[in-house]
C-alpha cells in the first residue's frame, strides 16, 4: 500500500498523527500540493478525486478522505481505540469529530481558501474549479471563534474533547487550531480549559509526526 | 432515550430511515423546525446545538450528529450491518457517506439556505446566525450537478454506492436526492446508473420512513 501525503496540509497531518498515535508505518509518498503536484496526469488517473490524503490498497483500491483512511487502520489494528469501545464512546468520538471538521476545520479552510491569491478558482479542493466567495473569508474566522468558545465550554467538562480518553475528535480539534493559525485565529488566553488541553496534546509525540 | 425529530427535514429523515432499515422504533417528539420550536426555551436547555436529530439518553446524554446517533445504534445492533464489516467494506462506507453529505448534502443544504427568505441570517444552522450570502446558493446548485456526475460513475461500477451491499451512504446519498428537489435539481434521466439505484432504494420500505 501507499499513502499519498503532503507534509505542509493539515488533513495529511491528521492521518500522520492518527498513525503515531497506533505506532503504524505506511509507506507514503508526498505530493507538493503548492506546487500543483495533485493537477499531473498520472495522479488524477489513480485519484480523480485530486485529493490527498489518499491510500491506496495493494490491489489499486483508492481511500479517500481522512478519517475513512483512520477507520480503515482501526478496523485492522483496534489497540489502542481511538474512535470509542462501547456504544456511547463510539457515538461521543463521531459526533465531536464531526463538529470539530464541520464548525471547526471546514471554517478554517472557508477562510483560507476564500482570501489567498494561490486558491484563485479553488476555493473548494477537488477535480472542479469554484471562484472565490470573499464574504465566506470573513465568515469562516468568525465560525472559527465560535468554535473555540464551544470547544471552550466542552473541555471545562471533560478531559479530552469526547470523553476521558484521547481519540480522533482530539486530533481533529488539535489539527484545527494549528491550522487556524494560517488565518491569524488562536485561542484566547482567557480560554483556559482550551489552552489546558492544547498544551497537552502538543506534548504527545504524536503531534511532532 | 428520546429522538427530537422533525419529519420535514432531511437529517432527522436520514436517522429514520436507518432505524427501519434495522426495524428499531425508538420514541420520539417533533420539533416543528419551521415554526421555531428549536429556539424555545426547553429544547435549547436540553440541547445548545439547536439541531435536530438528537437523541436524549436516560442519563441526559445527548448525543447530535446524524452519523453519531446511527453509529449508536450501529453499535448495539450491529445486524444488518449498515456501516461495513471487513476494514475495507468500512472505509468505503466512510469515504462515499462523506462524500455524499460533503459534495451531496451540504451543497443543497448550502443553495437552500442562502436563498430562501425563512433563512434570513440562518444561512447556517446552530445556535449563532449568519448572513446569506448569494454567491452560495448558485454554487450550492453547480456542486450538486458535479456530485450527480461522480455518483453516476460511480454507480456505474457498483450495486450500491459503497460496494454490494446497501448501507449508510445509500441513505446519504438518496435523502441528498430528495432533498436536492427542494432546490429544483434532480439527475438527468440519461444518468441511468443513478437514476436505476434511486428507484431501487425507493422501492425499498425504509423510503417511506
Amino acid at each position: 500500500m501507499k499513502l499519498y501525503d503532503f507534509e505542509l496540509a493539515p488533513n495529511p497531518r491528521r492521518v500522520r498523527m492518527y498513525l503515531a498515535e497506533k505506532t503504524l508505518t505506511v509507506p507514503s509518498v508526498q505530493v507538493n500540493l503548492r506546487q500543483g503536484e495533485h493537477f499531473r496526469d498520472e495522479f488524477r488517473a489513480e485519484n480523480p478525486a485530486l485529493m490527498v490524503p489518499a491510500l491506496v490498497l495493494d490491489d489499486g483500491v483508492l481511500i479517500t478522505e481522512t478519517m475513512a483512511i483512520c477507520r480503515y487502520f482501526e478496523a485492522l489494528h483496534p489497540t489502542p481505540p481511538l474512535f470509542g469501545t462501547t456504544a456511547r464512546e463510539q457515538a461521543m468520538v463521531e459526533m465531536w469529530n464531526r463538529r470539530a471538521e464541520l464548525e471547526g476545520f471546514l471554517a478554517v479552510a472557508e477562510a483560507l481558501r476564500n482570501s489567498l491569491e494561490r486558491f484563485k478558482d479553488r476555493a473548494l479542493p477537488g477535480p472542479r474549479n469554484y471562484a472565490q466567495i470573499p464574504a465566506l473569508a470573513e465568515r469562516g474566522k468568525a465560525r472559527v471563534r465560535g468554535f473555540f468558545e464551544d470547544l471552550e465550554v466542552r473541555l471545562g467538562d471533560s478531559a479530552y474533547v469526547a470523553g476521558d480518553s484521547f481519540s480522533v475528535a482530539d486530533i481533529t480539534a488539535w489539527v484545527t487550531i494549528e491550522f487556524a493559525g494560517w488565518v491569524a485565529e488562536k485561542p484566547r488566553e482567557d480560554q483556559r480549559h482550551l489552552c489546558r488541553w492544547h498544551a497537552q496534546v502538543a506534548s504527545r509525540p504524536s503531534a511532532q509526526a
